[in-house]
């Protein structure tokens, strides 16, 4: 398992790779459709497969808390009891804890919480963080950390980071026990560098945890609410700190042009909820920007969402036919744009693995872009 | 276009049969899923395919209220704008009329009617009934009739067959004055036997459908919550009175014990919402009986809903994983149960079509009512 740098755009950071792992290669950039329940909301694996992805993301902190670790462990692993053969990657639950649950109380040993469903108490150490993805059997597992919010104060931003940091190298340890006492065990397991929008708490935080050597390293922190030039610029700062030879995980991010933004600046993975989330509301993507399906402009519109797309959505239905769906609260509805958002992202990923080897990432950027803000 | 007789089993009225329409051929005793508003509750067109469904319903009321008549006849008709290539049935509307809208008033020419959706007003006559069905360009369908619900005073059951009988005339001529206009419609119109529970009723109005001549014929007025046994009776009465050279459909039913019995008093066609409406509330329908998903029970049960189903959910989800979703409200469980009840349906009518021809309809009845009504 390893991760190879096939090709470096000329002009930009761009980078073309292949991330191999337990269940499966990865071409780099990949865009990792969220399956936090253990299900990609509204869509089959099936569909998945048919869409082109090759990895999805899950979230540790929601399966611990329903069914539960020892379900799925008796299951087989998550790939088993979800029916996804494909790599999944496991967020730690960090983010959830400190976004999700309730009464958390954080100390160097771990943090407690009250589970956002039901109120129950838990306490989640790192080493626990790396049980449970063990259990779960995903292919990259990340270490729990401490993410703080935007704007976040200096101070606290220096403690998450310090944390961060001690947690990270628990955890290491405790992956590497685990690793060793079961040979078969082949996951992946990531570095997440934080310190907020504060360069120096970011370079500090990047320089340690380069040195403890993990297979890939994440960008944690944002998407929490900054400005998009901060992300930018914090994004910049970080990956021109990081070696080539291992994958870079922006996580959380984004949209389509968001994704382009980091693709330029040297990011190799993705992950966001929005092809999802606003499939669910009837905003599809589209190579000529966001469509609100709702809108009266389509009552008659026989077209599909996208003609330039090949998916089971567009080859089948028109934008009247959706619309009537979403009109009618049917539940199809939600499934097809859902589909078809996922697909565009995934296809936009198709297309930058075309632009990279040729060197032409910059101006695919730039037609892509043209075309998709076109008023 | 027409039906055949194929087989009749020797001990009982079951019957096999094919009825050839404009979009295909359906094999009979046949089960309809419900599309009520142009999809079939949580479900693809493909996955329908994939289940082996032959033809669907669906329901002229709704969709003449959204997405409108207009806009389907625009699409080119209901298959093109739903992406469904097969037979379609469409209600006339007639049941939901008389339970779902409101503040209806009927006169011999017509309905009004307030939609159950906005309160607007419509006004409805047979002929207009068979001009809306003609733009969806359904493959069979139903005159407006007039449903009377359970229990029923005799007069009030007479005024309304009465009136189902003058409909009847009325959307006959409308019907051949269509055909004469256009005469690549190819569409099968069914007559409706109403009566309510009253054997003379019934057999009156009959009499005076199958004098109509009408390309099948349908009981109306049933599951409309009679007792069990009463529509037994009525279904029994009934079908004896019917040709046999001609389809006949019990409207509205039903479980499948419901089906089985009525298949063995000759009846050829059903259509019920149970399959998709119970899979929404995580009922499974099983060759042991119903399933309840929710239940603590499944919690670690890592086996399929039915060891023998074929379907995409059997083949490659748990009970536990199931009963996840629904837990966590996930869509993909909605859909995968109802599914997986769409296929058990479908596969029960399979079941039936290889008894029939060997005579063993009543041995088969008997076999599948004792696994699915075992303790």
């Amino acid at each position: 398992m390893s991760f190879t740098l096939l090709h470096q755009d000329e002009n930009t950071n761009a980078r073309l790779g292949k991330l191999i792992t337990a269940h499966g290669t990865i071409d780099t950039p990949c865009f990792m459709p969220v399956g936090t329940q253990g299900t990609v909301k509204t869509l089959s694996p099936q569909e998945l497969e048919e869409a082109g992805a090759e990895i999805i993301l899950s979230n540790a902190y929601h399966l611990f808390l329903r069914p539960g670790t020892e379900v799925i462990k008796k299951a087989g692993g998550l790939h088993k009891f979800m029916s996804w053969p494909k790599p999944i990657l496991t967020d730690s639950g960090g983010y959830q804890i400190f976004s999700l649950a309730l009464l958390r109380k954080v100390n160097d040993q771990g943090v407690e919480f009250q589970s956002h469903i039901d109120g129950q108490k838990h306490f989640l150490t790192p080493e626990e963080v790396i049980r449970i993805q063990a259990d779960l059997g995903s292919d990259i597992i990340m270490p729990l950390d401490e993410c703080v919010h935007y704007p976040c104060a200096k101070d606290q931003a220096e403690i998450a980071m310090r944390r961060t940091l001690d947690w990270a190298t628990r955890s290491k340890l405790a992956h590497s026990l685990k690793l060793e006492a079961d040979s078969k065990k082949q996951q992946l397991l990531f570095g997440i560098i934080q310190g907020a929008t504060y360069e120096d708490l970011r370079k500090e935080c990047a320089k340690e945890i380069i040195a403890m050597g993990f297979d890939g390293f994440a960008i944690g922190g944002v998407s929490v609410g900054e400005p998009k030039n901060l992300r930018y610029n914090i994004t910049h700062f970080v990956a021109e700190l990081l070696p080539q030879d291992k994958p870079r995980y922006l996580m959380g991010v984004g949209l389509p042009e968001d994704i382009l933004e980091a693709v330029e600046l040297g990011i190799d993975m993705f992950d966001c909820v929005v092809p999802t989330r606003y499939g669910r509301n009837g905003t599809a993507f589209t190579s000529e920007g966001k469509l609100t399906i709702r809108n009266a402009p389509y009552v008659e519109d026989f077209s599909p969402l996208d003609k330039e797309c090949s998916c089971y959505t567009c080859k089948n239905f028109s934008r009247a036919y959706l619309r009537h769906l979403f009109n009618t609260e049917e539940i199809l509805g939600l499934r097809l744009v859902s589909l078809h958002n996922v697909h565009f992202f995934l296809d936009l990923m198709r297309q930058i693995h075309q632009a990279i080897p040729q060197d032409r990432f910059l101006e695919f950027k730039r037609e892509f872009l043209d075309r998709y803000n076109k008023p």
